[in-house]
């Protein structure tokens, strides 16, 4: 188990730890995209990581901060589906087991891509109460090492070298887009932020059916009794604990976003950028496209965060 | 008009020409589809070209070696999408006049792109007869230079930039593989890697339903009389007479391809490598797991002619 709280030293560290096994993955801009936004777009292409998500960052790093004794035991994971192949990759890089809990509803390509990486499956019912009873069944089964999907410190130190590597390349920036489910991606984010970039605004991307970060900032207290409706399949958990914590010291600020708007954007990545991504990952330009005029000839970094679809149930299609 | 015919030399003042226009499109790896393919691939990234296809090099090259007179009296082609996009575009970074004519059948995001970029459109039937007449007509009206979209020689050599390119970037390369319709990208490859890369095989993936370029090099004429019927819009065309001699003269081998493995290998491009390719491109992956004992251990160049499709009527929709 990780220390009790991630922070920027532990993004360094897991920097180091991931170099060898994941991608630095290229910073991409469009022209025609900054003229529809009425700004200057640098998209991080984390569609591109290994396993096509960025959560192959975090897993990576829990996986390769475990002695050799912890190790020996395995790891285990519940996982609506990109953080399930992210650890089962990350596990085969080191030769050990990894178990996967996988809620019903799990998009179709994300149990294909978790299975060729040779991870042990289990479904259970979908919702965090189901997911976290199943894994705790398996844990107990197994002896093995929980690796928590976005509330394990060494998760959100993994996600937090996403934003190091966005701001090596592109520069300064003035603000910074990242889509927020259970919250791992958007407090790594944040802790790399409040070192590296602290004049950089972070803004989290949230659905409209999934809008529970927004309703924990706002009262103070995590909201945790909601039932998701977003096609955002990546973006249905509920904000974790150290998430909570990190995002509200931090000041960031929740931007919400209709399915529509979602897949409008999704469709703007496909036909200008030429880039497959999933609607999680879509959202970010949602958000920035909804705001305009906040974001008006700013410098945006916006992290297209995967680009796992099922290519048989498109959104756009009838 | 160009020059009666294309060559190096030719190509090298292309590329310096471009230059200040054209992207250079990055070269794209997959362990993943190494793996599947039993070789190494170096994918040259021309979907990421301006305007969404190599198609930009070619007219770019043309637009820019006109005299400022000829300039001032436009330019006009027929296309069937990609090439109309492209000189429109190209035509655009001169602040010239330029008319498409646009046989029926065209993919409908090509038409918007073409639009988009201020050419006046014109309709015809489709086959290579009626765009020809067709486009005669507005020559005769306009008095504009016509940019053939693969017989001009100007076109040809700006073509062969793209391999140019890819070979400064991927390093030595066993075998190239484009995909063959007019001809100009495959000729321009051919006088690119007589020069630079002389022991790099060239192929041509060739749709089984257009496969007038392997019967004209085998009989060695050109086999004019033929009704496409391929899904690969941006090959229907009819290999013309500079492409034929060059191709021939070069020893080019073409790899025939059923469209049922073409569209295998654009879901394949799309869900590997998150790119969005449009059928003429991926036919160039279906050619090398067609023939995997041909490849087999080989370095392999495989040009990504262009990423414009359809997201409403996709090939694997039922």
């Amino acid at each position: 188990m990780s220390a009790a709280v991630a922070n920027f030293d532990d993004i360094l560290a897991a920097a180091a730890r991931i170099a060898p096994h994941a991608h630095v993955t290229p910073v991409l801009r469009s022209g025609g995209l900054d003229a529809i936004a009425g700004c200057t777009l640098a998209f991080k292409g984390e569609h591109l990581q290994r396993t096509g998500a960025f959560k192959f960052r975090g897993a990576c790093n829990a996986v390769w901060r475990l002695s050799d004794a912890e190790a020996a035991r395995g790891v285990v994971t519940h996982s609506s589906g990109n953080h399930g192949a992210a650890l089962a990759l990350a596990a085969r890089t080191r030769d050990m087991a990894c178990h996967v809990v996988l809620p019903a509803g799990t998009v179709r390509a994300k149990l294909a891509a978790i299975a060729s990486h040779g991870a042990v499956m289990h479904r259970c019912a979908p919702g965090i109460t189901a997911r976290e009873a199943a894994c705790a069944e398996v844990l107990a089964a197994t002896g093995g090492n929980l690796v928590h999907p976005y509330a394990d410190p060494a998760v959100i130190a993994g996600q937090g070298t996403a934003a190091l590597e966005l701001l090596a390349a592109a520069g300064p920036l003035d603000a910074l887009v990242v889509p927020v489910g259970g919250g791992g991606l958007a407090a790594g984010t944040a802790l790399a932020l409040a070192a590296c970039a602290p004049d950089c605004r972070l803004y989290l991307a949230e659905p409209a059916g999934a809008a529970e970060t927004r309703d924990s900032l706002a009262r103070g207290e995590r909201v945790t009794d909601f039932t998701p409706d977003t096609l955002c399949d990546g973006l249905r958990g509920t904000l974790g604990q150290p998430g909570f914590d990190i995002l509200r010291a931090h000041g960031a600020e929740v931007l919400v976003v209709d399915d529509a708007d979602t897949v409008a954007a999704m469709r703007l990545l496909w036909q200008r950028m030429k880039q497959v991504v999933e609607p999680s990952s879509a959202i970010v330009l949602a958000a920035v496209l909804g705001n305009r005029e906040r974001f008006a000839g700013q410098r945006v970094g916006l992290v297209l965060s995967g680009g796992n679809v099922d290519l048989d149930a498109l959104p756009w299609a009838a």
